[in-house]
């Protein structure tokens, strides 16, 4: 009898239709049939993404499109650029390191956003730097990092600009070509509401002529195989076609809705969570938070582990614990695809009744209240009911 | 109105059962719930492979898993046998290539059987190969290898045995340990009755020495990796879990019928299919025949792509067509996984009825008896009134 409410930044809950997809016969891939869903799945992408690349769709997680983007770019003994705020910029390095590419590291601690003249100077010293490697929203940190501006120093330089949007596309606003992002890489659990086991990269001309130049390290994951695919419109290898099916329903609904008003809503789903958690008295982790997932510190004297126990076994409200350095330290509350402003009333009621039971001095619905202010508040933003 | 029949080497229908598992809601990975399906997906995997060794699960095709099975184990610089016989076979050396490995290739003509003795000699001669790449059965050819004959030879040297069953583990006998295979590759499309987009080694301990004493040219591959997160179960990167759980209703299906039966079973539907061709006058491709598919040459005068649209605008059947240097030359016709008796008669039956449209002389029904026939002949075979 007991509802589970998935809120984690991945994989987050599916859309009704998408879910029915999944369920449907296998249809071969090899088809006209299955051609027309990868059409219309690459074209939702691209419209998602704000772009006119190549979009390419990988049977695999998020990783696996990451390990492309490092060892289909960066060449072997040569040197890039790693931007590195938490658990998942990090793997930008251990890919790197992995395919024998030489690594300068700007580090910042866990929860500061990157600073862009940081990042010129970087490409000043390193002009022979093949790649920058960044992070949109840092999924263990909830950080959502300035790429527009990374993007604007970057363009003046020769280094292809590859961005981790894993967690950060289809939630807060990334104008892929505007901002000049080469190559960016996509999950399809997020914000995309998909199942996972699908990945993509978005490729400019750009990051294309480095991939021709370069002796490429792959052969799953070799993008030229994809690209000459891209005619079928096919993929190189058997795709997890019941996920392209069902990710083909996320997208539409997405596109229904309209990517900019999918970003504004997020917006105020984002500040509603933070104010609330605020006035229940906790520290946030980010800075410059992401719109798609909140990271905070859990309050003094809480054990964690209980209090996320208890969540989950009452209440049926799953949340993402901390990883890293915050392990233990801070719980993340996503707040993309398919979350709407009541799933996050009734998470900070779970959270106040929870807190009161552990016996925090909270008061009960002073959470709740200052999430519905920010929702009252923001008169244009789409809610449920409309 | 018109009934789908899926009769290609993969990806294969699915069981209801596995079909309704993948509409579930989605559920965290990180999460005893999913920890106890993955556990009991592992667990089955090993009965269906007759195996004790280590079992890891990939989110990818098998293409995926068997570049794993190149960049983990065979030293760049070194030297590897492979064994050639077709497009999957041919993927072992192309992988290898990639990787800058030396290949040492026993080529075989297309539908030929390899021979032991062969790889006898080739050992003799590089006995400082690192590893032999072979094929259980050869998808592109339809011929299933006498994997336990060159296991007997391999063993008498260093080298690990490294076997692609994507295609036919789960139809045909394979006693992975008995037969000395030090790694197995196996997809989840074709045999095993799961949806496209998982992938599977069983390691031995003498292929993880190995693995563990080579540089690694693999991240998302990583094999150290997927065998640390066993403990959990887990995966090291997020795994699609709706295949997971999918998959664990199709191998409860596979275990409740005995891999021996299904074994049996197969060999009655191989027999059928290929006497009942055979009395229609066609030629068959594969001299050694694999019990998961058989591959036919399409009669003088009959244009092979207007007879495989016929099948499938008539009847809905979807066969697949040759490839490589047998393209437009043949067609396959599965029997593996959820395809009973009765699917091969209503093929076959298809198959004589586009074949009178098409002008050729052929006796209506002839074809169907031939497969009743070694049906009736069979008693031991469970049937689908079982």
């Amino acid at each position: 009898m007991q509802k589970y409410r998935l809120l984690t930044p991945g994989p987050t809950p599916l859309p009704e239709n998408a879910r029915m997809a999944l369920g449907c016969e296998i249809i071969h891939h090899r088809t006209s049939k299955f051609r027309s869903v990868l059409a219309d799945v690459l074209d939702r992408l691209k419209y998602v993404f704000v772009t006119k690349n190549d979009v390419l769709v990988f049977t695999s997680s998020g990783t696996g499109a990451m390990e492309a983007a490092v060892s289909n770019l960066a060449p072997r003994d040569g040197k890039v650029i790693v931007l590195e705020s938490g658990k998942f910029s990090e793997r930008w390095r251990k890919l790197c390191e992995k395919f024998g590419i030489e690594v300068v590291r700007y580090e910042v601690p866990w929860g500061q956003p990157f600073d862009s003249a940081k990042v010129a100077q970087l490409l000043q010293t390193h002009p022979d730097a093949a790649c920058v490697y960044a992070t949109l929203s840092e999924t263990s940190t909830a950080v959502g990092h300035d790429i527009e501006a990374i993007g604007r120093v970057v363009r003046q330089h020769d280094a292809v600009f590859v961005v981790d949007g894993i967690s950060g596309v289809g939630v807060m606003e990334c104008q892929t070509d505007d901002w000049g992002i080469d190559v960016l890489v996509v999950g399809s659990q997020k914000a995309l509401m998909g199942p996972p086991g699908l990945a993509f990269l978005a490729i400019s001309p750009a990051a294309w002529r480095q991939i021709e130049s370069i002796d490429r390290q792959a052969f799953y994951f070799d993008l030229i195989s994809y690209r000459n695919a891209l005619k079928g419109p096919d993929t190189p290898f058997t795709p997890a076609e019941p996920l392209v099916v069902a990710l083909a329903e996320s997208l539409k609904a997405i596109c229904d809705q309209g990517i900019e008003n999918v970003w504004r809503r997020a917006k105020v789903l984002a500040q509603a969570t933070r104010e609330s958690l605020l006035t229940l008295g906790m520290k946030l982790l980010a800075e410059r938070p992401s719109d798609g997932l909140t990271a905070a510190f859990f309050p003094d004297g809480i054990d964690g582990r209980i209090f996320l126990e208890k969540l989950e076994r009452k209440f049926g409200i799953k949340l993402a614990a901390g990883q890293g350095p915050v392990k233990g330290k801070i719980f993340r509350i996503a707040h993309m695809g398919m979350v709407d402003e009541l799933d996050i009333i009734a998470a900070i009621a779970a959270i106040e009744l929870v807190l009161v039971e552990m016996g925090q001095s909270v008061t009960l619905g002073a959470g709740v209240t200052a999430a519905e202010r920010v929702i009252a508040n923001d008169a244009r933003v789409p809610t449920s009911m409309d």
